[in-house]
């Protein structure tokens, strides 16, 4: 079966319609919906489409609040504390990069902690919301438990992703885009479906014994990259996102599908004004030079070496030009939800 | 034979002289002086007082300059650029993070970025001088070549430390100070040493294959943690200290033994004002209660479970209260400066 690409602007409405018609604002559905096809189009599908039936539930339920009133609590120089009022991770990170780029236009940087919020999807994108202004965009966010304390098996800590987007002058930005586990649990569901055993050194069963049963391993938790150094980063993350925000933090973080009640997410975001620092142009030549220097690197297998972000970013022109490929599964959740919201199929 | 314990602070200033008889103003020789003992109290020997010949040589060649005239280039809001005129790397970012902090008391937040500097130690130092001021530190460094960009198997990245340090109650602060690569370099020069093999994962040889030999490895390059996502990190970092701050990169950083001429290497510095994002006590107890509830959880071999930089902190401490082990080859280096700038032998 040859797969049919779907033009991305019409899908992006369409998503963006479905949170509308279910009650949410109109500025605050096309914020939702471009974060999410932006994840879809880049390939990052665990954090795309598949996730509005989730999010639009957790509005349905009350588990986000539709109404939030995200609001500034506290400002001071280029430092500022929003409360999301349990609303979308997603409006509040949107918010939150733009006033952190307001802050760095003005100081040099600006720092904006938010608390009270929620699943913001894929952290690279408010990052390059804010390397599009000729800054260095650094986001991150804490989530529920995955990975233990170094020495412990009890996963407190979130995956907890660091992005940074950096310019270039010709080129799409570096966008880095890292959590701190070896790999996501989406990989070891993806083996449990298969049945498919997993490498040692992916994660501990829930007794803290290494696994190769991505049952137990799902039971268990994910190991961090380099030992104590990813569960040390993963920890930074989360007394930064969560305990300096005043969010939840070490263990305390639910899930996005527990309809219980708010997470209580925590996010941080950084914008560096490259002005500030170098003569901007220089900076973004100097960063085409580090792309086309890494590029011309002689490689360990022959094939092509990618910059980071550099396939994300190339996915994303392609989903945008040519239109973007729906798994069959989401795109029958997708028509649900569109009979359910008085709204056309996408197909 | 019984390892001596030495009088912390008698060493300390013994090193401190070292410098000012090579002709170090006073005030830059304490801070390098308190700096490397830090390294060494707190078991980062490879970052200890081995490396004051080396530091005194650069001095003596003038590859770093004695005289340098560290001066703010640019500053805006909390934002600041330090030329560090090719002095010590530990000057600059000592004066960095003190500018820093001044910074975030005033607009919440401060970034200092450094260039034209040189090897600075441990990225911990600077990160605890911040987070005494009820802040958080984060810093980092780029460094000499060590890491590939993912993909390729030469050595374009540093190892690129990122220190963050995080101030608690009633006991020392959380400090994560980790390098992007699975090992430091020094323990696969220790494997040659002994002429053990060293584990495959550590290091590609130059041709970019595995390697268990550590002399291979030495030529080639160290294996980043999580593949991706440690050389990503390493870029990143790479790019903020390098091409922002208008210092070397991409390879060009030079080693500290190398005394052909400045070393070129950037630094970043952030501090976070704690007081603008929650209440300072609020956020310093329940940094507390992260520290109790992570030190009770259940351990993977029934052993204590050790936060972030806290074996480092008991070393120190029990460095600064009994004394300093001093390895007998590095006494030896010691009493040899010792004797070339007319000061009396350490023992």
């Amino acid at each position: 079966m040859k797969e049919e690409r779907m033009p991305f602007y019409a899908v992006k409405e369409f998503v963006a319609d479905i949170f509308k018609n279910a009650g949410l604002n109109a500025a605050h559905s096309e914020i939702i919906a471009d974060s999410l096809i932006c994840a879809e189009a880049r390939g990052i599908k665990s954090h795309g489409l598949v996730r509005v039936s989730t999010y639009v539930s957790r509005m349905e339920c009350g588990a986000t609040n539709k109404n939030a009133n995200y609001r500034i609590e506290k400002i001071k120089g280029a430092a500022a504390l929003l409360d999301a009022d349990n609303g979308f991770g997603q409006v509040a990170a949107y918010y939150g990069s733009k006033l952190a780029v307001t802050l760095a236009k003005r100081y040099g940087t600006g720092v904006v902690g938010i608390k009270n919020s929620n699943h913001f999807g894929i952290a690279s994108y408010y990052a390059m919301l804010i390397s599009d202004n000729d800054m260095i965009g650094i986001v991150s966010t804490n989530s529920s438990p995955a990975i233990a304390p170094f020495g412990s098996y009890i996963p407190l800590l979130g995956t907890n992703p660091l992005a940074v987007s950096i310019p270039s002058k010709t080129k799409k930005p570096i966008v880095l885009d890292m959590s701190a586990s070896v790999v996501a649990r989406g990989k070891i569901r993806l083996a449990k479906l298969k049945n498919e055993k997993i490498p040692i050194g992916w994660a501990l069963d829930p007794y803290g014994k290494d696994t190769d049963d991505p049952d137990l391993a799902l039971k268990g938790s994910l190991l961090p990259i380099g030992g104590p150094k990813g569960s040390g980063l993963s920890l930074v993350i989360d007394l930064i996102c969560g305990v300096l925000t005043g969010s939840s933090f070490t263990g305390e973080v639910k899930n996005v599908t527990d309809m219980s009640g708010p997470s209580k997410t925590g996010h941080i975001i950084m914008a560096l004004d490259i002005s500030c620092f170098n003569d901007v142009n220089k900076f973004k030549r100097d960063i085409d030079r580090v792309i086309k220097k890494i590029k011309s690197l002689p490689s360990v297998n022959n094939s092509e070496i990618f910059l980071p972000g550099e396939i994300e970013n190339n996915a994303e022109e392609k989903a945008k030009s040519e239109g973007i490929i729906l798994d069959p599964k989401v795109r029958e959740e997708l028509n649900k939800l569109a009979d359910k919201y008085n709204l056309n199929k996408i197909l």
